[in-house]
Protein backbone atom coordinates (compact mmCIF):
# COMPACT_ATOMS: atom_id res chain seq x y z
CA UNK A 1 0.00 0.00 0.00
CA UNK A 2 1.59 3.61 -1.02
CA UNK A 3 1.15 6.21 1.91
CA UNK A 4 -0.17 8.47 -0.99
CA UNK A 5 -1.52 8.75 -4.47
CA UNK A 6 -1.81 11.83 -5.37
CA UNK A 7 -1.01 15.51 -3.90
CA UNK A 8 -2.82 16.67 -0.85
CA UNK A 9 -3.00 20.10 0.94
CA UNK A 10 -3.96 19.30 4.92
CA UNK A 11 -3.89 22.86 7.33
CA UNK A 12 -4.81 22.70 10.87
CA UNK A 13 -7.41 24.87 10.62
CA UNK A 14 -8.02 28.98 10.71
CA UNK A 15 -5.99 29.29 7.58
CA UNK A 16 -5.36 33.30 6.92
CA UNK A 17 -8.41 34.29 4.55
CA UNK A 18 -7.77 38.01 4.99
CA UNK A 19 -4.13 38.58 4.86
CA UNK A 20 -1.40 37.11 2.53
CA UNK A 21 -3.80 33.97 2.35
CA UNK A 22 -0.61 31.98 1.85
CA UNK A 23 -2.23 28.39 2.26
CA UNK A 24 -4.97 28.97 0.08
CA UNK A 25 -3.28 30.65 -2.49
CA UNK A 26 -0.79 27.41 -2.47
CA UNK A 27 -3.83 25.25 -3.17
CA UNK A 28 -4.93 27.76 -6.06
CA UNK A 29 -1.60 27.07 -7.55
CA UNK A 30 -1.62 23.44 -7.28
CA UNK A 31 -5.07 23.68 -9.03
CA UNK A 32 -3.67 24.87 -12.37
CA UNK A 33 -4.48 28.35 -10.87
CA UNK A 34 -6.73 30.89 -12.44
CA UNK A 35 -7.46 28.69 -15.41
CA UNK A 36 -8.39 25.61 -12.94
CA UNK A 37 -11.33 24.65 -11.76
CA UNK A 38 -12.25 24.56 -7.97
CA UNK A 39 -15.01 22.31 -6.37
CA UNK A 40 -15.72 23.02 -2.32
CA UNK A 41 -17.21 20.42 -0.16
CA UNK A 42 -18.83 21.73 2.50
CA UNK A 43 -19.80 18.51 3.45
CA UNK A 44 -18.46 18.74 7.29
CA UNK A 45 -20.19 21.61 8.26
CA UNK A 46 -23.84 22.04 8.76
CA UNK A 47 -23.41 25.17 7.41
CA UNK A 48 -22.75 24.76 3.89
CA UNK A 49 -24.30 27.60 2.07
CA UNK A 50 -22.51 29.89 4.29
CA UNK A 51 -19.38 28.30 4.35
CA UNK A 52 -19.53 27.30 1.10
CA UNK A 53 -20.14 31.04 0.14
CA UNK A 54 -17.02 32.30 1.98
CA UNK A 55 -14.72 30.20 0.31
CA UNK A 56 -15.62 30.36 -3.17
CA UNK A 57 -15.26 34.03 -2.64
CA UNK A 58 -12.08 33.91 -1.49
CA UNK A 59 -11.03 31.75 -4.50
CA UNK A 60 -12.38 34.37 -6.96
CA UNK A 61 -10.91 37.15 -5.02
CA UNK A 62 -7.46 34.88 -6.10
CA UNK A 63 -8.71 34.93 -9.17
CA UNK A 64 -9.87 31.45 -10.12
CA UNK A 65 -12.53 31.94 -12.80
CA UNK A 66 -14.25 28.90 -11.95
CA UNK A 67 -15.79 27.75 -8.52
CA UNK A 68 -18.58 25.72 -7.55
CA UNK A 69 -19.90 24.71 -4.04
CA UNK A 70 -20.94 20.97 -3.95
CA UNK A 71 -23.33 20.39 -1.37
CA UNK A 72 -23.89 17.46 -0.51
CA UNK A 73 -26.12 16.72 2.41
CA UNK A 74 -27.64 13.32 2.49
CA UNK A 75 -26.18 10.54 0.96
CA UNK A 76 -28.43 10.80 -1.25
CA UNK A 77 -26.80 13.38 -2.74
CA UNK A 78 -23.87 11.60 -3.24
CA UNK A 79 -25.59 9.22 -5.81
CA UNK A 80 -26.02 11.89 -8.58
CA UNK A 81 -23.89 11.91 -12.10
CA UNK A 82 -23.80 15.70 -11.84
CA UNK A 83 -22.36 15.74 -8.40
CA UNK A 84 -19.54 13.60 -10.08
CA UNK A 85 -19.08 15.18 -13.62
CA UNK A 86 -18.28 18.12 -10.86
CA UNK A 87 -15.58 16.37 -9.26
CA UNK A 88 -14.47 14.39 -12.29
CA UNK A 89 -14.14 18.43 -14.07
CA UNK A 90 -12.34 19.77 -11.14
CA UNK A 91 -8.29 20.81 -11.02
CA UNK A 92 -8.43 21.16 -7.39
CA UNK A 93 -10.98 19.97 -4.36
CA UNK A 94 -11.16 21.53 -0.61
CA UNK A 95 -13.12 20.17 1.82
CA UNK A 96 -14.22 22.77 4.48
CA UNK A 97 -14.35 22.07 8.16
CA UNK A 98 -17.10 21.28 10.60
CA UNK A 99 -17.51 17.32 11.68
CA UNK A 100 -15.25 14.83 10.29
CA UNK A 101 -17.83 12.17 10.90
CA UNK A 102 -20.34 14.26 8.11
CA UNK A 103 -17.44 13.42 5.94
CA UNK A 104 -17.00 10.06 6.21
CA UNK A 105 -20.47 8.96 6.51
CA UNK A 106 -21.96 10.98 3.84
CA UNK A 107 -19.54 10.03 1.25
CA UNK A 108 -18.07 6.59 2.45
CA UNK A 109 -18.39 4.33 -0.49
CA UNK A 110 -20.96 6.41 -2.74
CA UNK A 111 -20.27 7.24 -6.31
CA UNK A 112 -19.38 10.67 -5.58
CA UNK A 113 -16.41 8.84 -3.46
CA UNK A 114 -15.32 7.06 -6.12
CA UNK A 115 -15.08 9.88 -8.44
CA UNK A 116 -13.01 11.52 -5.17
CA UNK A 117 -10.47 8.64 -5.22
CA UNK A 118 -10.04 8.62 -9.24
CA UNK A 119 -9.31 11.95 -9.55
CA UNK A 120 -6.81 11.68 -6.59
CA UNK A 121 -5.01 9.37 -8.26
CA UNK A 122 -5.10 11.43 -11.28
CA UNK A 123 -2.86 14.09 -9.63
CA UNK A 124 -6.09 16.40 -8.86
CA UNK A 125 -4.84 18.15 -5.26
CA UNK A 126 -7.41 17.56 -2.81
CA UNK A 127 -6.95 19.90 0.00
CA UNK A 128 -8.68 20.06 3.35
CA UNK A 129 -8.48 21.99 6.64
CA UNK A 130 -10.07 21.22 9.97
CA UNK A 131 -12.32 18.59 10.07
CA UNK A 132 -11.44 18.58 6.05
CA UNK A 133 -7.82 17.72 7.39
CA UNK A 134 -8.57 15.05 10.00
CA UNK A 135 -10.64 12.91 7.17
CA UNK A 136 -7.81 12.58 5.25
CA UNK A 137 -6.27 9.48 6.73
CA UNK A 138 -6.95 5.99 6.89
CA UNK A 139 -7.49 5.87 10.57
CA UNK A 140 -8.87 9.34 11.71
CA UNK A 141 -9.18 11.10 15.33
CA UNK A 142 -12.81 12.03 15.63
CA UNK A 143 -13.07 13.34 19.00
CA UNK A 144 -10.87 13.56 22.49
CA UNK A 145 -10.08 16.47 25.03
CA UNK A 146 -7.54 18.52 24.44
CA UNK A 147 -5.22 20.12 27.51
CA UNK A 148 -5.62 16.60 29.20
CA UNK A 149 -2.96 13.98 30.22
CA UNK A 150 -2.34 11.31 27.42
CA UNK A 151 -4.69 8.63 27.83
CA UNK A 152 -7.21 6.27 25.93
CA UNK A 153 -10.37 8.00 27.29
CA UNK A 154 -9.89 11.03 25.98
CA UNK A 155 -9.81 9.59 22.57
CA UNK A 156 -11.82 8.27 19.78
CA UNK A 157 -10.93 7.23 16.43
CA UNK A 158 -13.09 6.29 13.37
CA UNK A 159 -12.07 4.79 9.41
CA UNK A 160 -11.06 7.59 7.81
CA UNK A 161 -10.87 8.55 3.86
CA UNK A 162 -8.03 7.08 3.52
CA UNK A 163 -6.45 9.49 1.06
CA UNK A 164 -3.53 9.08 3.55
CA UNK A 165 -2.15 5.73 4.62
CA UNK A 166 -0.42 4.87 8.06
CA UNK A 167 -0.22 8.14 9.47
CA UNK A 168 -2.67 9.54 11.61
CA UNK A 169 -3.80 13.90 11.56
CA UNK A 170 -4.61 15.80 13.94
CA UNK A 171 -5.66 19.39 13.57
CA UNK A 172 -5.63 23.14 15.44
CA UNK A 173 -2.54 21.10 17.36
CA UNK A 174 -0.81 23.99 19.50
CA UNK A 175 -3.62 26.24 19.83
CA UNK A 176 -6.09 23.04 21.53
CA UNK A 177 -3.15 21.30 23.75
CA UNK A 178 -3.62 17.96 21.34
CA UNK A 179 0.05 16.10 22.23
CA UNK A 180 -1.72 13.76 24.79
CA UNK A 181 -4.47 12.60 22.34
CA UNK A 182 -2.47 12.18 19.22
CA UNK A 183 0.14 10.24 21.22
CA UNK A 184 -2.67 8.31 22.42
CA UNK A 185 -3.20 7.32 18.71
CA UNK A 186 -0.15 7.25 18.17
CA UNK A 187 0.79 4.27 21.27
CA UNK A 188 -2.07 1.88 19.71
CA UNK A 189 0.32 1.50 16.67
CA UNK A 190 3.20 2.96 16.89
CA UNK A 191 3.99 1.92 13.09
CA UNK A 192 1.06 4.76 12.46
CA UNK A 193 3.12 8.12 12.22
CA UNK A 194 1.12 11.00 13.63
CA UNK A 195 0.91 14.69 11.76
CA UNK A 196 0.10 17.70 14.77
CA UNK A 197 -0.65 20.74 12.62
CA UNK A 198 -1.29 24.12 14.02
CA UNK A 199 -3.73 26.55 12.99
CA UNK A 200 -2.74 28.75 9.93
CA UNK A 201 -0.09 25.83 9.03
CA UNK A 202 -0.36 23.35 6.23
CA UNK A 203 1.38 19.72 4.97
CA UNK A 204 1.42 19.83 0.78
CA UNK A 205 2.47 15.73 0.44
CA UNK A 206 3.23 14.74 -2.95
CA UNK A 207 3.00 11.32 -4.56
CA UNK A 208 6.48 10.39 -3.59
CA UNK A 209 5.28 10.66 0.04
CA UNK A 210 7.37 13.93 0.85
CA UNK A 211 6.00 16.51 3.45
CA UNK A 212 6.40 20.07 2.81
CA UNK A 213 5.21 22.54 5.58
CA UNK A 214 3.74 26.09 4.57
CA UNK A 215 2.09 28.37 6.77
CA UNK A 216 2.58 30.87 9.53
CA UNK A 217 2.96 28.44 12.82
CA UNK A 218 4.17 25.19 12.85
CA UNK A 219 4.09 21.17 12.22
CA UNK A 220 4.53 18.56 15.24
CA UNK A 221 5.74 14.87 13.77
CA UNK A 222 5.18 12.54 16.44
CA UNK A 223 7.10 8.68 15.18
CA UNK A 224 6.83 6.09 17.74
CA UNK A 225 8.28 3.26 15.43
CA UNK A 226 10.97 2.78 17.83
CA UNK A 227 9.20 3.49 21.39
CA UNK A 228 10.32 1.04 23.73
CA UNK A 229 7.62 0.54 25.83
CA UNK A 230 4.07 1.57 26.11
CA UNK A 231 0.87 0.27 28.45
CA UNK A 232 -0.95 0.89 25.54
CA UNK A 233 -2.91 -2.62 25.42
CA UNK A 234 -3.60 -3.19 29.50
CA UNK A 235 -5.47 0.68 30.41
CA UNK A 236 -8.75 1.68 31.62
CA UNK A 237 -10.20 3.99 29.44
CA UNK A 238 -9.29 7.01 32.43
CA UNK A 239 -5.99 5.71 33.08
CA UNK A 240 -2.50 7.54 31.98
CA UNK A 241 -0.93 6.60 29.11
CA UNK A 242 2.72 5.61 29.28
CA UNK A 243 5.18 5.27 26.47
CA UNK A 244 8.71 6.08 25.79
CA UNK A 245 11.42 6.92 22.78
CA UNK A 246 8.86 8.59 20.91
CA UNK A 247 10.87 10.76 18.08
CA UNK A 248 9.06 14.31 18.09
CA UNK A 249 10.07 17.01 15.43
CA UNK A 250 8.43 20.39 14.81
CA UNK A 251 8.84 21.85 11.44
CA UNK A 252 8.22 25.30 9.74
CA UNK A 253 7.08 26.87 7.21
CA UNK A 254 9.89 25.96 4.25
CA UNK A 255 10.90 22.75 6.16
CA UNK A 256 10.46 19.05 4.82
CA UNK A 257 9.65 15.69 5.71
CA UNK A 258 10.30 11.91 4.18
CA UNK A 259 7.39 10.15 5.17
CA UNK A 260 8.61 6.98 3.70
CA UNK A 261 12.34 7.41 5.43
CA UNK A 262 10.67 8.83 8.63
CA UNK A 263 13.39 11.77 8.28
CA UNK A 264 13.57 15.27 8.06
CA UNK A 265 15.02 16.78 5.13
CA UNK A 266 17.20 19.25 5.82
CA UNK A 267 18.83 21.66 3.55
CA UNK B 1 28.15 19.34 39.02
CA UNK B 2 25.89 17.27 40.48
CA UNK B 3 22.17 17.32 39.20
CA UNK B 4 20.64 16.87 42.28
CA UNK B 5 22.02 16.62 45.74
CA UNK B 6 19.52 16.11 47.76
CA UNK B 7 15.82 15.01 47.39
CA UNK B 8 13.15 17.04 45.60
CA UNK B 9 9.64 16.73 45.47
CA UNK B 10 8.39 18.37 42.43
CA UNK B 11 4.71 18.66 42.18
CA UNK B 12 2.80 19.97 38.75
CA UNK B 13 0.09 22.09 40.31
CA UNK B 14 -3.21 21.12 41.65
CA UNK B 15 -2.56 18.18 43.79
CA UNK B 16 -5.11 16.62 45.11
CA UNK B 17 -5.94 17.99 48.98
CA UNK B 18 -9.14 17.10 49.62
CA UNK B 19 -9.17 13.16 48.59
CA UNK B 20 -6.41 10.80 48.93
CA UNK B 21 -3.70 13.13 49.42
CA UNK B 22 -1.20 11.02 47.89
CA UNK B 23 1.46 13.31 47.05
CA UNK B 24 1.05 15.60 49.90
CA UNK B 25 1.31 12.20 51.94
CA UNK B 26 4.40 11.15 50.27
CA UNK B 27 5.90 14.39 50.89
CA UNK B 28 4.89 13.92 54.82
CA UNK B 29 6.65 10.63 54.86
CA UNK B 30 9.61 11.81 53.26
CA UNK B 31 10.01 14.45 55.98
CA UNK B 32 9.74 12.10 58.30
CA UNK B 33 5.87 11.41 59.09
CA UNK B 34 3.97 12.71 61.82
CA UNK B 35 7.26 12.86 63.99
CA UNK B 36 8.89 15.42 61.48
CA UNK B 37 8.45 19.22 60.78
CA UNK B 38 7.38 20.69 57.95
CA UNK B 39 8.16 24.27 57.16
CA UNK B 40 6.00 26.04 54.41
CA UNK B 41 7.43 28.58 52.62
CA UNK B 42 4.41 30.82 50.88
CA UNK B 43 7.17 33.12 49.06
CA UNK B 44 5.66 32.25 45.77
CA UNK B 45 2.14 33.97 46.96
CA UNK B 46 0.85 37.25 47.50
CA UNK B 47 -1.74 35.60 50.15
CA UNK B 48 0.86 33.76 52.26
CA UNK B 49 -2.05 33.76 55.30
CA UNK B 50 -4.31 32.26 53.31
CA UNK B 51 -2.42 29.56 50.99
CA UNK B 52 0.23 28.76 54.77
CA UNK B 53 -3.26 28.24 56.40
CA UNK B 54 -4.23 25.84 53.86
CA UNK B 55 -1.45 23.56 53.56
CA UNK B 56 -1.14 24.21 57.24
CA UNK B 57 -4.49 22.53 57.75
CA UNK B 58 -3.69 19.79 55.21
CA UNK B 59 -0.57 18.83 56.81
CA UNK B 60 -2.17 18.88 60.49
CA UNK B 61 -4.89 16.57 59.13
CA UNK B 62 -2.62 13.94 57.86
CA UNK B 63 -1.04 13.41 61.39
CA UNK B 64 2.24 15.74 61.53
CA UNK B 65 2.34 17.57 64.90
CA UNK B 66 4.48 20.60 63.95
CA UNK B 67 4.21 22.50 60.94
CA UNK B 68 5.04 26.00 60.92
CA UNK B 69 4.10 28.93 58.15
CA UNK B 70 7.29 30.89 57.54
CA UNK B 71 6.40 34.10 55.93
CA UNK B 72 9.06 35.63 53.94
CA UNK B 73 7.43 39.01 52.30
CA UNK B 74 10.64 41.26 51.63
CA UNK B 75 13.93 40.77 51.26
CA UNK B 76 14.60 41.93 55.16
CA UNK B 77 12.81 38.89 56.56
CA UNK B 78 14.98 36.25 55.24
CA UNK B 79 17.79 37.47 56.69
CA UNK B 80 16.73 36.68 60.57
CA UNK B 81 18.41 34.52 62.43
CA UNK B 82 14.97 33.15 63.71
CA UNK B 83 13.85 32.44 60.07
CA UNK B 84 16.89 30.58 59.32
CA UNK B 85 16.18 28.42 62.88
CA UNK B 86 12.96 27.67 61.39
CA UNK B 87 14.92 25.72 57.91
CA UNK B 88 17.39 24.44 59.91
CA UNK B 89 15.04 22.50 62.06
CA UNK B 90 12.73 21.22 59.68
CA UNK B 91 12.65 17.68 58.06
CA UNK B 92 10.66 18.70 54.86
CA UNK B 93 10.36 21.71 53.49
CA UNK B 94 7.13 22.95 50.94
CA UNK B 95 6.62 25.71 49.16
CA UNK B 96 3.38 27.02 47.25
CA UNK B 97 2.13 28.14 44.37
CA UNK B 98 1.88 31.60 42.99
CA UNK B 99 4.86 33.40 40.91
CA UNK B 100 8.24 31.74 40.99
CA UNK B 101 9.75 35.25 40.33
CA UNK B 102 8.68 35.99 44.31
CA UNK B 103 10.67 33.12 45.61
CA UNK B 104 13.95 33.93 43.79
CA UNK B 105 13.89 37.64 43.87
CA UNK B 106 12.81 37.46 47.81
CA UNK B 107 15.27 34.65 48.88
CA UNK B 108 18.06 34.61 46.14
CA UNK B 109 21.48 35.32 48.07
CA UNK B 110 19.81 35.66 51.46
CA UNK B 111 21.13 33.52 54.71
CA UNK B 112 17.35 31.77 55.00
CA UNK B 113 18.50 30.45 50.94
CA UNK B 114 21.94 29.80 52.37
CA UNK B 115 20.13 27.64 55.51
CA UNK B 116 17.85 25.98 52.74
CA UNK B 117 20.72 24.79 50.50
CA UNK B 118 22.11 23.75 53.92
CA UNK B 119 19.24 21.13 54.90
CA UNK B 120 18.70 20.07 51.46
CA UNK B 121 22.49 19.29 51.09
CA UNK B 122 21.88 16.94 54.50
CA UNK B 123 19.28 15.41 52.72
CA UNK B 124 15.86 17.34 54.16
CA UNK B 125 13.45 16.97 51.21
CA UNK B 126 12.46 20.02 49.80
CA UNK B 127 9.12 20.10 48.04
CA UNK B 128 7.62 23.01 45.54
CA UNK B 129 3.93 22.98 44.10
CA UNK B 130 3.30 24.66 40.27
CA UNK B 131 5.67 28.19 41.00
CA UNK B 132 7.22 26.28 43.91
CA UNK B 133 8.32 23.73 41.15
CA UNK B 134 9.27 25.81 38.29
CA UNK B 135 11.92 27.42 40.55
CA UNK B 136 14.13 24.32 41.45
CA UNK B 137 16.16 23.87 38.26
CA UNK B 138 18.97 26.57 37.84
CA UNK B 139 17.41 28.14 34.98
CA UNK B 140 13.63 28.70 35.10
CA UNK B 141 10.93 29.41 33.02
CA UNK B 142 8.97 32.39 34.29
CA UNK B 143 6.41 33.18 31.52
CA UNK B 144 5.11 32.05 28.44
CA UNK B 145 1.89 31.08 26.59
CA UNK B 146 0.66 27.74 26.33
CA UNK B 147 -1.47 26.37 23.35
CA UNK B 148 1.06 27.90 20.98
CA UNK B 149 3.04 27.11 18.46
CA UNK B 150 6.71 26.68 19.73
CA UNK B 151 8.50 30.11 19.33
CA UNK B 152 11.08 32.32 20.57
CA UNK B 153 8.57 34.85 21.96
CA UNK B 154 6.63 32.77 24.10
CA UNK B 155 9.08 32.11 25.98
CA UNK B 156 10.91 33.90 29.38
CA UNK B 157 13.24 32.38 31.24
CA UNK B 158 15.17 33.36 34.76
CA UNK B 159 17.82 32.29 37.39
CA UNK B 160 16.17 29.43 39.55
CA UNK B 161 17.24 28.22 42.83
CA UNK B 162 19.22 26.07 41.56
CA UNK B 163 18.28 22.77 43.33
CA UNK B 164 18.33 20.36 40.38
CA UNK B 165 20.53 21.24 37.56
CA UNK B 166 20.70 20.50 33.73
CA UNK B 167 16.71 20.08 33.59
CA UNK B 168 13.96 22.55 33.80
CA UNK B 169 10.69 22.26 35.04
CA UNK B 170 7.39 23.07 33.53
CA UNK B 171 3.58 22.47 35.34
CA UNK B 172 0.18 22.42 34.10
CA UNK B 173 1.68 20.71 31.37
CA UNK B 174 -0.94 18.92 29.87
CA UNK B 175 -3.75 21.37 31.02
CA UNK B 176 -1.82 24.03 29.64
CA UNK B 177 -0.78 22.58 26.62
CA UNK B 178 3.04 23.69 27.51
CA UNK B 179 4.84 21.54 24.78
CA UNK B 180 5.66 24.43 22.86
CA UNK B 181 7.18 26.73 25.11
CA UNK B 182 9.06 23.28 27.23
CA UNK B 183 10.56 22.86 23.42
CA UNK B 184 11.89 26.10 22.92
CA UNK B 185 13.09 26.02 26.25
CA UNK B 186 15.17 22.81 25.49
CA UNK B 187 16.19 24.11 21.84
CA UNK B 188 18.28 26.77 23.26
CA UNK B 189 20.27 24.42 25.16
CA UNK B 190 19.56 20.49 23.73
CA UNK B 191 21.97 19.62 26.94
CA UNK B 192 19.22 20.50 29.63
CA UNK B 193 16.47 18.24 30.15
CA UNK B 194 12.67 19.14 29.70
CA UNK B 195 10.51 17.79 32.19
CA UNK B 196 6.86 18.82 31.90
CA UNK B 197 4.74 17.67 35.39
CA UNK B 198 1.02 17.36 34.55
CA UNK B 199 -1.07 18.54 37.75
CA UNK B 200 -1.94 16.34 40.57
CA UNK B 201 1.10 15.02 39.38
CA UNK B 202 5.18 14.90 40.99
CA UNK B 203 8.42 13.72 40.62
CA UNK B 204 10.43 12.19 43.58
CA UNK B 205 13.87 13.14 42.24
CA UNK B 206 16.96 11.75 45.16
CA UNK B 207 20.23 12.05 45.10
CA UNK B 208 21.20 9.33 42.76
CA UNK B 209 19.19 11.75 39.78
CA UNK B 210 16.53 8.54 39.87
CA UNK B 211 13.29 10.02 39.38
CA UNK B 212 10.25 8.69 39.88
CA UNK B 213 6.02 9.57 39.23
CA UNK B 214 3.72 9.99 42.06
CA UNK B 215 0.58 11.32 41.22
CA UNK B 216 -2.35 10.86 38.98
CA UNK B 217 -1.30 12.30 35.77
CA UNK B 218 1.54 12.00 33.56
CA UNK B 219 5.35 13.62 33.43
CA UNK B 220 6.74 14.87 29.70
CA UNK B 221 10.44 14.02 29.43
CA UNK B 222 11.52 16.13 26.19
CA UNK B 223 15.18 15.19 25.73
CA UNK B 224 16.87 17.32 22.86
CA UNK B 225 20.41 15.85 23.64
CA UNK B 226 20.73 14.28 20.23
CA UNK B 227 18.69 16.90 18.18
CA UNK B 228 20.27 16.50 14.40
CA UNK B 229 19.19 20.74 13.95
CA UNK B 230 17.61 23.76 15.30
CA UNK B 231 17.40 27.20 14.23
CA UNK B 232 16.69 28.68 17.51
CA UNK B 233 19.83 31.29 17.55
CA UNK B 234 18.01 33.08 14.33
CA UNK B 235 15.20 33.46 15.07
CA UNK B 236 13.56 36.62 15.57
CA UNK B 237 10.81 36.87 18.38
CA UNK B 238 7.65 35.28 16.69
CA UNK B 239 9.41 32.95 14.24
CA UNK B 240 7.95 29.53 14.71
CA UNK B 241 10.66 27.45 16.20
CA UNK B 242 12.44 24.57 14.18
CA UNK B 243 13.98 21.24 16.28
CA UNK B 244 14.01 17.61 14.59
CA UNK B 245 14.82 14.57 16.55
CA UNK B 246 13.67 15.23 19.97
CA UNK B 247 13.16 12.03 22.54
CA UNK B 248 9.75 12.44 24.40
CA UNK B 249 8.66 10.02 27.26
CA UNK B 250 5.12 9.95 28.77
CA UNK B 251 5.17 8.43 32.25
CA UNK B 252 2.09 7.76 34.71
CA UNK B 253 2.60 6.94 38.61
CA UNK B 254 5.12 4.71 39.55
CA UNK B 255 7.43 4.90 36.40
CA UNK B 256 10.81 5.54 36.79
CA UNK B 257 13.74 7.50 35.00
CA UNK B 258 17.54 7.73 35.12
CA UNK B 259 18.30 11.74 34.88
CA UNK B 260 21.97 10.63 34.71
CA UNK B 261 21.81 8.09 31.75
CA UNK B 262 18.62 9.91 30.51
CA UNK B 263 16.27 6.60 30.17
CA UNK B 264 13.55 5.44 31.18
CA UNK B 265 13.52 2.95 33.72
CA UNK B 266 11.27 -0.03 33.01
CA UNK B 267 10.77 -2.87 35.16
Amino acid sequence: MEKVDGNLLIIGGAEDKTGDCLILKEFVNLAKGRDGKIVIMPTATEQPDKVGEQYSEIFKDIGVSEVEVLKIDCRKDALSQKAQKSIEDATGIFFTGGDQLRITSLLGGTPVDHSLQKVYKEGVVIAGTSAGAAAMSSTMIIGGNGESTPQMGILNMAPGMGLLNEAVVDQHFAQRGRLGRLLAAVAQNPYILGIGIDEDTSVLINREAKLKVIGSQTVTIVDGRDSGFTNVSELKPEQPLAITDVLVHILPHGYCYDLKERKPLLN
